[in-house]
């Protein structure tokens, strides 16, 4: 049963916890800086397929494969999938996912979709609605992305430095109870929009929304950001990075030590020429599920408070000269001792 | 609390209602047999907008203000917003809720989204995440449907009559404790995939999804079809709807008297030339908020199981040669005493 701590926070009561989890990347995002720590690189971004948008669907099948296999799980101990994806009518999940025959629930939330599905499957758990394991999993392909939301890849467009990056890669975790890492609170967050219009600079626009949902967690909770060993933000990026400290910061609160960016750490962007750093729904799902997560395991990081952003926009409402609405969620994690 | 009934379905334990619903319908639907029964019909299809895209978020807002003047709330009086619709990023829902200031849920089930809104609204509430009030809604506008689907309507594609029609409208309900209509189980679907390619015959790729979740929900719940008063699936329209009743009849159930279906009831396809019926996210939610909820009111109806029915496909799936997947999420009803 869930308890309200305010606007947008609930604290969970029956210690639904992360049970297992995994993390598949792409070529690229395995010679990053956490590339030795996913579970599984590929080195063939079409996956065996013919188009951008099978790769997905098969990187979703694989990611799922994956979770049964590190979860010594069948889908028949799973109760729920809820996932999501940025492909139009989120087909990577469902194709990814159709031969599944498990209970599932999509979800659009751009690149939040990771924290969104985290913080539904919680609160499903916890409200006494899975007697089992619950799925949530977010990816993304950087070729099917920049095919859909930009230009295909044979035009070979220029980025602005502020670009950034789609992350090749997916994640999954498995709630249920008993499992190293408990979800102690979910902070959902509200749409905010102060009038962004660049859609080659979302780390600016997704910016506020991390801070209003940060600034929520912590006022709700009575949490100072020092509570936290990681306070880490889904895919703002470099510059989104900057201006998310300068705004907190203005809200009265230093994060400065212990913030960090999953779109900053997933690349190096000298080496790698990826701009302002990762972005899409894989960069918060990979990072949890391939570096968070497993620190969390290992002792570097007890209390760790995961905000993935989304923009919520799409070519169409670009190109009719809309802003860029976007969101963050939060989920509180501790690890159990 | 829930409680499981069985692998898709869970009971509702605190008795979660529809405490308010709304309903708005463009001019064609206004037309049609339930025309009187919607909340607000408007004339102008670009509801004063110059897109169809820009319309169909004029179209969620309207759908928004009028389900707070319904249920005499303010915005601060509802916790959360689950909701989704047709568009690519779904951002008629996003734009629409954008200034709301109300924690946001973006999900994605097709035209399931009515069924899948209802049924998180409810585990949510029932689980305890909410003090107040969660609003469900969903939507579509056959205009921005036929431009993203199909082909701009200046195009004068001509449609084969197993085609169906999408509904422009909208409809919403608010779900909390102490209203008429109680919410008492959620059966969650899985993806079903027959193999059925023709994008042209939604009605025929989708019965078998609504087929699969009403046979779990009859088993699980160990209820009989004749239980319900009325069985009604989303939007099967006049094809899928011989299919559906076909295909229960070899399940072993007979639902030739209590069964029908939203696209089939919203327009008259005689005299409105929508060949094979309503279809689209605002077809199930239109029907649902501007007559079942209504006549269960009144008292025609008191035990309703709703299924709404979602073809997972999109353009791009189609054109690659891949199958349509398809899910139907049900929500059981009963007229409060």
């Amino acid at each position: 049963m869930g308890t309200r701590c305010g606007r947008q926070t609930v604290a969970l009561s029956t210690k639904p916890t992360i049970y297992a989890f995994t993390s598949i990347a792409g070529k690229k995002e395995g010679e990053g800086p956490l590339g030795n720590q996913f579970d599984m690189v590929f080195e063939d971004a079409f996956l065996g397929e013919e188009t951008w948008e099978k790769a997905e669907m098969r990187l979703y099948e694989k990611c799922f494969s994956q979770i049964l296999q590190k979860g010594s799980l069948s889908p028949s101990d799973i109760d729920y999938i809820i996932s999501g994806d940025l492909l139009n009518q989120c087909t990577s999940s469902a194709f990814g996912m159709k031969d599944s025959s498990i209970p599932y629930l999509g979800i659009y939330g751009a690149c939040s979709t990771m924290a969104e599905s985290i913080s539904l499957a919680a609160m499903l758990s916890d409200g006494g609605f899975s007697a089992g394991n619950i799925l949530s999993m977010a990816g993304s392909h950087f070729c099917s992305a920049e095919k859909q939301f930009r230009a295909p890849l044979e035009y070979g467009g220029q980025r602005p430095p502020s670009a950034q990056w789609t992350v090749t890669g997916a994640g999954a975790v498995c709630i249920s109870h008993g499992g190293p890492i408990e979800i102690t609170h979910i902070t959902t967050g509200k749409i905010t929009d102060l009038g962004i219009k660049d859609a080659n600079n979302m780390g600016a626009a997704m910016a506020p929304a991390f801070v209003s949902t940060l600034t929520a967690h912590l006022k709700e909770t009575g949490r100072e950001p020092c509570f936290y060993d990681l306070i880490v933000s889904g895919d703002l990026g470099l510059i989104g990075k900057e201006i998310a400290l300068e705004l907190t910061g203005k809200e009265g609160f230093d994060i400065s030590s212990n913030y960090n960016d999953c779109g900053a750490m997933i690349f190096d962007p000298q080496k790698q020429d990826t701009h302002a750093g990762g972005s899409g729904c894989g960069c918060s799902a990979c990072v949890l599920c391939g570096y968070i997560l497993p620190e969390m395991i290992k002792g570097t990081f007890k209390n760790v408070l995961f905000i993935a952003t989304g923009a919520l926009m799409s070519p169409t409402t670009t190109q009719q000269g809309e802003s860029i609405p976007s969101i963050a969620h939060a989920v509180a994690l501790s690890k159990l001792q």
